[in-house]
């Protein structure tokens, strides 16, 4: 098989194909856009793992049951202050957005509201859902919980997820200020990426599948938490607020081998603040804008950035010029075109005109 | 001037030595007792740069009117669910109590809890707050927020504190899991410990004065952050996310060098959820020792620990055996002990007979 080039796509036309793609798998419309705005403006800011390249993944998890494609999603604890959702299996983003909603709303009651959600799936990149609270005046806080693939420290194997946590707040001038860290040293896609490449490892990222150290992309197969037992230490105790809060563990079942260890599956937390209720929010925004200009003033011999800032620059830009899928990628997301009969004007009629350049 | 031999001292000697020295500096029986708990927590843990050593430290600033040995703690903003405390430049320990206390008295009827903590001092080691409030059957989060002395990613210059984050649960037959982590790649103590023996740090850790990489433990002067970008971005969010929301914002005075910001002061958040109003507790701490056994089982060279676990035996351990306190906080607490008439019976009278010891 002829190898694909890399594919330049407009987000709008990329958007469209989430959804057409999501559609096809047997969400409805509005759904399938969420869910697609959720991954393209992960491709818009530079972070492809989180982006159109997990299609593939969302509609086969669609296909094998583990994604619900109608979930009914129920508030299952509901207070001033707290909602725990049941997601039924909704794609990780439904869930979010809901829980972002329902942490809004009751923060702009009580000053704080709080979401967990169970059962979800792939919650995507959390900076989304922050981002969007703090564009609406809070300050939001949001992790996940999923299941063991990176290292716990001392342990040769895998034991906890990356993790990731997001804190976000309006920036002034300089926009929401959106914080998105993962709890491992490296993100997977990373590790994926240098396989692909070839390139060797730096030490320190990642553990081979019998769990010894090693540098060589190859065998790299379990990344390393960031700063050992703090990275490893934080994925666990996001485990324990959030999946035992919410009554659904992940972590214990899937290193017990038990059955329902083995199907994929994600809780989130939600917390929104509502910064009207704590002081002015001109006042907050002048304040993070002043604090932004005191950092970006420090000696540096390159421009200082905030939390997110690279992202919000690459997305002004990728919106501008399209979003670069590589090679694999256009590859996948092409077999993925063609299986559900979408995208023909980005995927399929480009693979007609390239069986035509190799027809005799 | 002869140096100081190691001291070993039993906690409670320890206990009673740190509150005469802070009656002796103005604060009340009850308060100094409290303060010099939080103190000795840490040194039977191992951590001594959250112990004692601190103690010349909270008399000078007791001295010099930056902590306030008799604050008026006020709650500024009350609601079922959200507290906002000014702390009046109450010691630390005092502040964080006060706002454990009120979080987890809120989440007892809201399910969750939140108090925030204005103009307090040195917070000490956060994971005593959250530990006790792990022991009363809550989930606990605390940060605490401070002054510029940590680099932020990309800068040659310190511009956000080392801002650490605790998260405690109860960990069924394990006793609480206890995560404490700062947002540097080392402890600023451990900065100073290596001055001390000479030893050269590993490259990545410190920048000198100039904002240099430098491996030279004499030299070093600003920690790095933890992982680049996500330990001084999270430093940034804790900041933001405390200070700018308990309208007392720190680093950008700091930063700017104004008045305001040459004076010692820290901010505080903590959040309590009561796990009574998530679920069983008694099915919560057994989910907590069944992930916590599955994650010990996990292959490895040596044995796997859980957050805090360390200095969880670290502190039975000295509870038997005493403190061994190193030379250099020895001197400095018999300088402080002469100097405010107290621990007469460990350091004062030692003294006096090694004065003897030195008599021709």
């Amino acid at each position: 098989m002829k190898a694909d080039a890399p594919l330049t796509i407009a987000a709008p036309s990329l958007l469209e194909f989430g959804r057409d793609c999501l559609v096809a798998a047997g969400m409805n419309e509005d759904n399938a856009s969420s869910v697609a705005r959720a991954l393209v403006w992960a491709d818009l800011r530079g972070v492809g793992s989180h982006g159109v390249a997990r299609l593939p993944s969302y509609v086969r998890w669609l296909e094998a049951g583990d994604m619900n494609p109608r979930p009914a999603i129920r508030t299952v604890s509901d207070t001033p202050v707290l909602a725990i959702l049941d997601a039924d299996r909704a794609a990780g983003p439904i869930a979010m957005n809901a829980a972002r909603d329902a942490a809004m709303e009751r923060a702009k009651g009580a000053g704080v509201g709080i979401a967990f959600v169970r059962a979800t799936t792939h919650t995507a990149a959390l900076g989304h859902y922050t981002e969007a609270a703090a564009n609406a005046g809070f300050v939001a806080i949001a992790c996940a919980a999923s299941g063991p693939i990176m290292a716990y420290h001392g342990a040769r194997a895998a034991g906890v997820s990356t993790s990731p946590l997001s804190i976000a707040a309006p920036g002034g001038a300089f926009g929401p200020i959106v914080f998105d860290m993962g709890t491992g040293v490296v993100a997977f896609g990373r590790l994926a990426q240098a396989k692909l490449k070839g390139n060797p490892l730096p030490a320190g990222w990642a553990l081979d599948g019998q769990g010894n150290p090693t540098t060589d992309p190859a065998l790299a197969a379990i990344p390393l938490p960031l700063g050992g037992p703090k990275g490893s230490g934080l994925a666990l105790m996001i485990e324990i607020v959030t999946s035992l809060l919410a009554s659904n563990p992940i972590l214990a079942d899937a290193l017990e081998g038990n059955e329902a260890g083995r199907r994929h599956r994600q809780n989130g937390l939600f917390i929104a603040l509502d910064i009207r209720r704590f002081c002015d929010p001109d006042w907050f925004a002048a304040e993070a804008e002043r604090l932004a200009r005191a950092l970006k003033a420090l000696p540096a011999d390159q421009p200082i950035l905030l939390p997110g800032e690279r992202g919000a620059l690459e997305s002004a830009r990728r919106a501008r010029q399209g979003i670069a899928l590589p090679p694999g990628v256009v590859s996948e997301l092409r077999a993925l075109a063609d299986r559900k009969g979408v995208g023909a004007e980005i995927f399929a009629m480009r693979d007609r005109s390239s069986s035509l350049d190799r027809a005799p």
